[in-house]
């Protein structure tokens, strides 16, 4: 499986997440349109603590693989948190994005599948999260229409990840990636999503989203909000990286699936990359394998990665051992679940259909407005 | 009215053609690929005069006007022919392309009731012609998304259309013009049409169309034909020009409608340009305004321009008087339908719904076969 700068430029290669990756600042945005979108995420976050049933969310992950603990760590859970705080959410499934750069669509039944199950497995309740994929929902598609008309192509051109496409020109650029942003905009508009979690990497595409609702507003609702404007929430948690302490990468074998067996996730972290020195101590910056081994130890148990250096004292084998302790007791619950879910795919058939229907109807709501602003109610 | 370049380069620039217009061949054409359309329009000819009920026709028109004499006797006619003749007929009315190039709808609502009763008084049955508009039919648009990612960019960025956009750049280009072709591509496929009437100069889109079929067919279908490649049903006709012999257009004042009073034809056809010659012949190319007129005569009364000519004998008023007479006995069916048509909003927007379903329901049928084909029937 290749990476996929398009849709998640992210320490998260094995390229599922569509909305959720958790980059370091891009060299490519603006800092005060960055700084901007920075204050707009912390006051988003406090409105939510104040009041997060007033809020709706749009995350959502392309079905190109099975999801591993880094998006586990920095996406999954706290989506699950925000659900379960009130805030209505909408849980995209973009199966149309697994072939803006590639020519086939894969595994995708297995991978929407495998998708669908961690997702419940790890806490998105159905009954409260609207789980849905791209392919089923035809009037959130049709959104891409007016959308288009939006935009320029230079638009299209400046946006960072196309740009970033072109220079590597790893293959030609699809119309599919070129109109992405324009897409994702559909995503987030259709529901009228006001909280989109998102790293910093995607900003420019929210800016787009949120340049697209501007204008709509402005020309076919006498500027009234029947688009509200989304803004980021930003996720700057520290970088889950591979075992190898690289980017996590399928080809590079340095990714632990939430699928993996509790075996194959012990071997996984017993050939983990550390360094030299035998004390452990957590200097990212210095240390970088050894910290990230820290890190996820943390996000598994509640811990800092400090107080487990210390725990830890001295020893590779040592850490590796408190690593795969961690991960196999913290993720024990989520695996056993995720096993009953699998086994029964009818079940998943249902959830599915019954948030695809949600989805729907959501859509259609949302563009029979879209075409009376438009005068296209006949 | 501004033209529009984008959708028909053409000689009916009042600009309501979609997919009808009639322009002479264009230098941007590969020769050898307009001569593999040339004989492939033959063939089809061939074949529908073999047997109609084989084929599926799909025409349109952009709802930014009044429909003229030049889409008259250059388009109109002839679909209605064919629908006669016992060609399925899909008949669109292309509201989204209204806004490829310009910020606003217009007077959308006026525009497409115009077009549907022009239409009507045409002779388009809608018990046989399915007549519906793009805003309506979701599972049509959302063929965008797969049919995108078939294209690249620099495809895009190398149509005819988009290079001249870009060449007279009177304005920034739309992300919706960008990728026109594709969604024309979906107005074609999604009912699986093999016949489309157009003019030379929509060949290139056509052909853009042609590819996404063979691609998709190659990628998704093991090479089946589950999108049959149309076939342009190429319009030799002679070009309509507007009454001071120069490119129709409404800001001109040159354009004849066919909503237009007999009154109204009568006093623009009395300002129309001869020349200082009073033997009334049949010149294309040296006396062009004069020949227009008799184009436009010898269309309404199936009399040949050489014939109509040596009629008349002499004299620009004897010349006017003829057409004027022509235009008006040969719309006054047609017009007096037209009143009875418009009169009845109601019934309008009654056979709009009808064609929608059954566009709908063509189109629904034909996304459940590409979600299978893409292993999206989840």
């Amino acid at each position: 499986m290749t990476t996929q700068p398009a849709l998640s430029p992210s320490p998260t290669p094995s390229g599922v997440d569509a909305l959720a990756s958790t980059d370091s600042p891009s060299s490519t945005d603006a800092p005060s349109s960055t700084d901007a979108a920075a204050a707009r995420s912390r006051e988003l976050a406090a409105s939510i603590a104040q009041d997060p049933t007033r809020h709706r969310m749009l995350t959502g992950d392309r079905p190109t693989g099975d999801l591993h603990i880094g998006h586990y760590l920095s996406s999954l859970r706290s989506r699950v948190a925000l659900q379960d705080a009130g805030v209505d959410s909408f849980v995209l499934i973009a199966d149309y994005q697994v072939i803006t750069d590639r020519d086939s669509v894969g595994r995708l039944q297995d991978h929407t599948f495998s998708l669908l199950a961690d997702y419940l497995a790890a806490g998105v309740d159905p009954r409260r999260s609207t789980i849905f994929t791209h392919s089923a929902v035809p009037a959130l598609n049709q959104l891409m229409l007016p959308f288009l008309s939006l935009v320029t192509q230079a638009e299209l051109l400046r946006n960072p990840t196309v740009k970033d496409e072109l220079a590597a020109s790893r293959r030609p650029l699809s119309g599919l990636l070129l109109t992405y942003p324009v897409h994702q905009a559909a995503d987030i508009l259709f529901c009228q999503a006001d909280v989109v979690p998102v790293g910093r990497d995607q900003l420019p595409h929210l800016e787009q989203t949120r340049v697209i609702a501007r204008r709509f507003n402005a020309r076919y609702a006498d500027g009234a909000a029947l688009f509200p404007e989304p803004s980021a929430l930003l996720n700057d948690q520290q970088l889950i990286l591979g075992t190898d302490g690289r980017k996590m990468s399928k080809t590079r074998g340095n990714v632990i699936r939430l699928a993996a067996t509790e075996y194959e996730t012990a071997a996984l972290l017993r050939k983990a990359r550390t360094d030299s020195e035998s004390t452990i101590t957590y200097e990212p910056e210095r240390r970088p394998e050894v910290a990230n081994l820290l890190t996820i130890a943390a996000g598994f148990t509640g811990e800092t990665p400090e107080a487990l250096a210390a725990a830890v004292g001295s020893g590779g084998g040592a850490l590796k051992a408190l690593v795969i302790e961690a991960v196999n007791e913290g993720l024990r619950a989520h695996r056993e679940r995720r096993r009953e879910l699998v086994a029964d795919r009818a079940q998943l058939v249902e959830i599915l259909h019954e948030g695809n229907a949600r989805a729907n109807a959501v859509a259609e709501a949302t563009l029979a407005e879209v075409r009376r602003a438009m005068s296209m109610d006949y």
